[in-house]
């Protein structure tokens, strides 16, 4: 049950797809209101978990700090960061009431979950303009059910999550530093000489002209189309990066074409406002406007027609390095600093006038939307920026590509954009505590419909190790998005760079689980369930369960629990039921294990990837040896129909009677799954006889 | 067995103070030299383990990073990060082959532990001359001693440990922030009010005059030597902080003094080095010159004379926020920016440009030092500097106050430092990584004499919240420097902010264990022992015991699995052997349990303190309710000989026969504590009969 309170007057998002009554004059249920509806407060109890808010810092628990929907292009996510680049105010209280609630609005909403007090949680919000959704699962729902229900009517709620092609769940190599054809050559070369399965190279800032988008610099690549089709010729999809802002250059066509129709984001006197990001400066198209959006998103044509087949929106929310206005004002107050004794106090203020030139609250006041015939100052939808540069090109694919999937996934986001693209979580870091971060992000963002995401494998920022790309592999081959991606100046991290043997080995089971992983993600985008859960959604009940932070469900059949400490030779699991585990050291090098429910430390050397396996379950596979995706779809009923000694056709847990699992393929690239779509029944008994079956219309 | 190997010629350190032999021909054991001692390399076994560093980042395990000696005012901790603020070139290596290795060197030293290679270790001198030790045990040892006696051996080459008093191990309250007399009441009486423990009130730099070293805020402080007093009536010890830079102001006596007799550090010219710090533009005392060490420690006598017993150090890596020199061509090169249409490069150049003021490696190679009769730059002796700044407080200390320990520790350190004062961790932040972090940099620290030690609890940096202090402190009761701390601007986080009956409680452990505490520490630093150790160090042959990071071996009776991680209902323990649990909500409070060797989820709720004691280990415990160390000296032994229901005499797990633990005491201020010490035997038998008896001579 769904029951929407509208406070004030709320800027549309168009978050929500479906339309929810709307009582007026109802309060809000469970919260205290206070402050004309800028502050909700809620008391939680001792045991009390809150789930959500997306990609944010801290746990699956959300409980013991503040958070604030700002979406914010900051590098450096550690515990003590407020935002990071999204903005998914969505909460799920598992307490004495179990709800979920959505507070939609494009300004800035801060959540003190705990931090002042650790029983008590408070929403405030900049301005008393929201539409609050209040979600419960229907009475009599089973108790295991009621989170997965609350999640599901959520997702009904906002609508269907974005579907990539297949070809987007292979593993893809990116790094900004790659400038040249011969670049990525050289890294295509790396892999296929080292059998390391590979789909996708991704292009960052470095192959544009000036980084002007929509743009190819022909020194580095003289014939683009012809250089796309020969990566495609090796089974490789080039992933070019947009970026938010279009460089002002006479002459530069979208620049030209912004200007004459007045399509980019105002100052107050109504002149394109000025900011600078990687092309110096740059204007922002005012993407709010749907003509603005459309005008932008047929640009992506241009790239597409050279037989790009996806893409990656970056500096969206928006990032700005520094505004005109401000510079000359810092360059104006440095003068006064100059011939002055500089105190320390001074010297602390001149060092944050140029320190704190990019991402200012001021420069976000300081222009304007043209939305819904209003102009509205950008910080009111700040948001939304993001979301609607996706959109833009996501609306774009539609018309431009209507039969064909389009990969694509963003920076910045807003609850919406799910419905366009997926999201990377960012400028990460290579360090250890970054593999437990992502992993506690994915569920909370797969509530939230953001169903293909995945982080930086490596990490972007800092210095990657053979160790830690390993690792972090293990984790990554469950997720969705699957990529390795380091900054310019880092240390190269390559999956070839290292032990290229057992790093082939290690992707090369995501290339193996890929039936599996496609499927359940399928399921979850077309039904509107979670792809990654927390253990506490499928057994509530257990308080040891609920509080597990470093196990994740995945899909139906799976748990894992990856290895996220440096130097370890294993790791504490905790199992809410009997499961079987699988060790992988490679698709054909593995042992099996029937562990009971309860504590156990499971040996993980650094080349072995811990799979559980829950009772009744199958997981089905392709066939081993795949590099890249099209090789796996041909290979996958074959795996399971063929028979090995020395692999398994799928992983299962039977012990008695029949398992059952309903395994969703189709052609992985018509948009219009419905008519691809392939449901086969794979039956497995407890003697290890499988049976594969064509399901019903 | 020590071997000393002298490559090149070395400039001396003073680290060690026992001649070792040294056979100039010969080679370094276990490494492959190259580039005339430039470079060491070692090859690693899959399961080795290298311990050491002191002061760094990342795990017990120091495997899988690279590691620089370069002591850095640093206030990011993360895992990123090479250089923290002291300098520890011990590491001892645990594998086919035991043995320890101290490279004695006062210049930059690079230890690539397994990040180039997982499989090979790398040290890299920037100039190929020093000395280096080679400690391995004697053919003999029990495999179970072996890395206890390497640490041993190399702790009696280096010099006994610094001891301060034993008021020192009571709770302290700091933070940069309290300006006056009245703020320290205001502490003071918000834990005196609320009945937690404390022993001591730390004064940041806002207690001076404008920064300089050695004066007083008269305003804040109009009558310091009663305030002193004041406090001390209330068991509060006052302990000021002590800057590295001297202020430039005419008429500042310790400016003058050092000006007329040439004490600073000079630039190329020889004429007095200008840097900037907290009080604006500064001198750098050269206390690498005895003569200067002698009269900048003889300054402290100002505030001894007030009655002070105790400083902190501060800034001596020495942390330079800009020199005079270099802020004048930044402010010439901003000209070039200011007409500049700013590209995105050189934007950042210009970010840089002052972002990039502070510490920079330029500033280091422009001072010089006097030493040892020759003019040496600062960058080749630049991690000797706060050892030397400390050190000249503690060559002052025993000649002002022969007959009292004075407590003393340090921000920035070398090896041989650990003999004048312990150090703590820096600016760390109110990261739950953090308490981790502290964790693993404990035993490493013990290694290398640094046995008085600490982080700011709470974390300096950042917000701390309610349940991450309180975590803090559960493991803060163990480190012998206990001391709450945190930033300007941050959060305030006294105990009494928070539920102060729960951090009364756990506040209050501190002073029941005080006895145990004070004895395994004193006994550590008179036989050169570990307070801290990691689990190898006793049971070397249980390769899960070597690989745990997040337990202690704290004295020889305990051991300790602090909870790390926000939200968790208890942790995952690894036991080496059958131990009994005390699970502690307070002194009178807490449930007993043995458990088997072996692996064991352990419930802790957030109020819970966890402490196992070994089979056959007893440890002494203090009456509960002491609100200071002067209440706890003497109801110790009274409390071992009494009886009471609701309260343990001692911890203990006699299962069969008597065990016997050697109580060290002392009356805690006298720097003679051999003249002082008084040793018992307590005795417990299986029936939880105690017997106190007084050791024989």
């Amino acid at each position: 049950m769904i029951r929407k309170i509208r406070i004030g007057n709320p800027i549309e998002t168009y978050a929500v797809t479906e339309k929810a009554e709307c009582r007026p004059a109802e309060e809000i249920p469970y919260f205290e209101t206070s402050q004309q509806g800028k502050k909700l407060s809620l008391m939680l109890g001792q045991k009390d978990i809150v789930y959500g808010l997306g990609e944010q810092v801290r746990g699956i628990n959300k409980r013991g700090w503040v958070y604030v929907s700002n979406n914010s292009d900051d590098p450096n996510h550690t515990e003590g960061k407020n935002s990071l680049y999204g903005a998914h105010n969505f909460l799920l209280i598992d307490g004495a009431h179990r709800f979920g609630i959505f507070l939609d609005t494009p300004g800035k909403v801060c959540f003190d979950i705990g931090y002042t007090e650790y029983d008590r949680m408070e929403i405030t919000f900049e301005d008393a303009d929201y539409d609050c959704y209040v979600i419960e699962a229907d009475e009599g729902t089973a108790a295991e059910r009621i989170l997965t229900e609350i999640v599901h009517e959520f997702r009904h709620l906002i609508g269907r999550s974005y579907i990539p092609p297949k070809w987007a769940f292979g593993f893809g190599q990116s790094r900004w530093g790659y400038k040249t054809a011969a670049d990525i050559r050289e890294v295509v070369t790396g892999y296929r000489k080292n059998r390391i399965p590979l789909d996708s190279v991704y292009m960052d800032i470095d192959y544009m002209d000036h980084f002007k988008d929509f743009t190819l610099d022909k020194e580095a690549f003289p014939d683009f189309p012809e250089f796309v089709k020969e990566m495609k010729a090796q089974h490789i999809h080039l992933v070019p990066i947009i970026d938010a802002g279009v460089k002002i250059e006479k002459g530069y066509p979208v620049y030209e074409e912004g200007i004459a129709n007045g399509y980019f984001c105002t100052d107050e006197d109504g002149k394109p406002f000025t900011a600078a990001v990687w092309p110096g400066k740059v204007h922002f198209p005012d993407v709010l406007n749907p003509e603005v959006r459309q005008w932008f998103g047929n640009w992506y044509r241009v790239l597409l027609n050279m037989g790009i087949e996806g893409f990656w929106n970056d500096m969206n929310e928006p990032a700005i390095f520094y505004s005109e206005r401000h510079l000359k004002e810092v360059f104006e107050q440095l003068e006064d600093y100059k011939d002055k004794n500089l105190d320390i106090w001074s010297f602390f203020e001149l060092k944050d006038l140029v320190g704190r030139l990019d991402n200012r609250p001021e420069d976000y006041a300081s222009f304007y939307h043209n939305y819904e015939g209003k102009k509205i100052r950008h910080d009111k939808v700040h948001n939304l920026y993001g979301y609607n540069m996706t959109r833009a090109a996501g609306e774009a694919f539609e018309r431009l590509e209507p039969d064909k999937r389009i990969l694509m996934f963003s920076r910045s986001s807003y609850i919406g954009m799910h419905r366009y693209g997926g999201i990377w979580t960012g400028d990460n870091q290579s360090w250890w505590s970054h593999i437990a971060l992502s992993m506690k992000q994915m569920p909370a963002l797969n509530m939230c419909g953001f169903l293909y995401s995945g982080s930086d494998i490596g990490g972007f920022g800092s210095d990657c190790t053979p160790d830690l790309l390993m690792r972090w592999l293990e984790f990554g081959i469950f997720t969705p998005l699957m990529r390795n991606h380091s900054a310019l100046g880092t240390r190269s991290q390559e999956a070839y760079r290292f032990d290229s043997r057992k790093m082939a080995d290690i992707i090369g089971l995501r290339y193996m689980l890929l039936p599996y992983i496609y499927s359940e993600f399928m399921k979850a985008a077309l039904s509107g369930d979670m792809y990654f859960r927390p253990l506490a959604f499928d057994y509530p009940q257990d308080d040891r369960a609920r509080h597990t932070e470093d196990q994740l469900l995945v899909g139906e059949s799976m748990m894992i629990a990856p290895v996220c400490e440096q130097n370890a030779i294993g790791r504490n699991v905790y199992l809410p039921e009997r499961m079987k585990l699988y060790r992988f050291r490679s698709a054909a090098d593995f042992d099996t294990e029937v562990l009971e429910a309860g504590d156990h430390f499971v040996p993980a050397d650094l080349n072995e990837v811990l799979i559980f396996i829950r009772p009744g379950h199958i997981v089905p596979l392709a066939a081993p040896g795949a590099e890249n995706t099209d090789e796996v779809s041909l290979s996958a009923v074959a795996a399971i129909s063929a028979v090995s000694a020395t692999q398994p056709l799928t992983l299962s847990f039977v012990e008695t009677g029949t398992a059952e699992y309903r395994w969703y393929d189709d052609d992985g690239y018509t948009r219009n799954y419905e008519m691809q779509k392939h449901i086969r029944i794979i039956r497995e008994d407890a003697a290890g006889t499988v049976t594969v079956e064509n399901a019903k219309a």
